[in-house]
């Protein structure tokens, strides 16, 4: 499979490259790292306009079979809308993949129908201890995507539009601080009957609770089959003591709003992120 | 006037009701510290059905013309769907004031159309080097809404409504991550043709620039009828730097969403933080 990597957060770590096309060939793949990957402007892997055009790029690129987004850290939400209005039709027949920050474009590419949006380890993830395993995951996953592909059907139209509302147990999974922060907006998508997986990173107890009312307090968000709660590291310590821990808290608010709490999800900032292709069927 | 104190969030510091009390005897006022103030439960100021007793308790009692927040922090949303749904009819002819966390329930009472919400200093805020000026700024102002009270008309069926929509200019005023973290919940005002003030304390350059993106995305917030940025302090230091301020990040989302840039209001988490009423001209 012929794989785009762009940067439409923060940069790149230069190593990366090196480390990863090993991995790649091993699975069958071609790894084509934009150059914008590595540009640095503030926050961000280059300037607004260069993280568009680079998504833009390759995302209309027949030539691509899977875009996949290099890291997280902040900015997809500065280029999401902007990008997506100019997705063209080879757009629609690719795989969109990656976590944390980058559930911004997962989030409006599922809300628009295009692609096939997949929570996924990154290439960034690399630099954590035990990371190439991670990766690896993703690259296999890929390569076991590309055998109907070959047959020319790996992705056919039902695939990539989002399944109809009569089926049920739809999986996505999203940072809980990123889809807070994309209710109400345009790429916010349409969640009914889906299992919502969220899981959270460096988040005092206090926003994960503010988090959580805010996307069970949404009507939307109220549509869905049920909540899955991954895992959420790095919490810094509350002062005072919280006095519960997440998953009471996730409970609480499940049952304030009437949403099914389905148990823990096996996704996180770690290399054990789970692959959850979204719509599709647990 | 008569005010009752009540902590929606976090508990009150107990050497406040001494300090406060001088203060507002002088501007001819009485003030009722509500017990709740002083409990502790984990992060609030007592468990969430404390917090919602105290509230509705002293928001349907006649006696009081006034309900002061004590202080923000967190812990206003979990209580305010509750408590809102039980206010009665007296709770409709008071003033409501505070500020930060309180900003769910100013929200929620304006999204009703209850009472008068005031963004306004609290309590608390005598625990700042020269709170005093600030808290007695909050007393004179409701001794100066106390004239027309006592000819009986001091909030009239009018002003305690949402004024009609062909009124331009209405002002309002929230922190901008409770503002955030309310957009699409039932808490949620109709703005407009408001002019919308925001400030914040101790976030990331970040993430005012995505609770920016957040708000300024809102078809809703997308109605009113300008923005302005009022003071964010103590902002930790962004890694690597974000490469522009607060003001031209603001800048920045009203020009893309299309809302007018209206300059900077007086408001933030200092002792010059601006009295607003809700929906008055200003």
């Amino acid at each position: 499979m012929r794989i785009a990597v762009v940067a439409p957060s923060c940069t790149l770590d230069p190593t990366i490259p090196a480390r990863l096309d090993p991995l790649a060939a091993a699975h069958g793949h071609e790894v084509y790292f934009h150059p914008q990957c590595f540009l640095s402007e503030g926050h961000f892997a280059g300037p607004d306009a260069a993280r568009v055009a680079a998504l833009v790029e390759v995302a209309n690129d027949p030539a691509f079979d899977a875009v996949w987004f290099a890291r997280g850290g902040y900015g997809a939400c500065r280029v999401a809308e902007d990008a997506l209005t100019q997705f063209g039709p080879a757009a629609r027949s690719k795989y969109y993949l990656g976590y944390s920050d980058a559930g911004f474009l997962l989030a409006g590419l599922y809300a628009r129908g295009i692609g096939k949006p997949v929570h996924a380890p990154m290439p960034s993830d690399l630099n954590r201890e035990g990371g190439e395993g991670a990766v690896a995951r993703v690259l296999a996953w890929l390569a076991a995507c590309r055998a109907p592909a070959q047959a020319g059907a790996h992705l056919s139209q039902d695939a990539r539009l989002r399944p109809s509302p009569e089926h049920t147990n739809l999986q996505t999974a999203f940072n809980l601080t990123v889809l807070s922060q994309l209710l109400g907006t345009l790429l916010q998508p349409d969640l009914t009957n889906h299992i919502l997986m969220i899981e959270e990173v460096g988040e005092y107890l206090y926003r994960i609770d503010r988090s959580l009312f805010h996307i069970t307090s949404n009507p939307g968000i109220r549509r869905i089959k049920g909540l899955m709660l991954g895992r959420c590291s790095d919490i810094p310590p509350n002062h005072p003591d919280f006095g519960r821990d997440v998953e009471s808290i996730t409970r609480e608010w499940c049952s304030r709003s009437g949403i099914a709490y389905l148990g823990r999800a096996d996704i996180g900032h770690d290399i054990n992120n789970a692959i959850i292709p979204f719509g599709e069927t647990i």
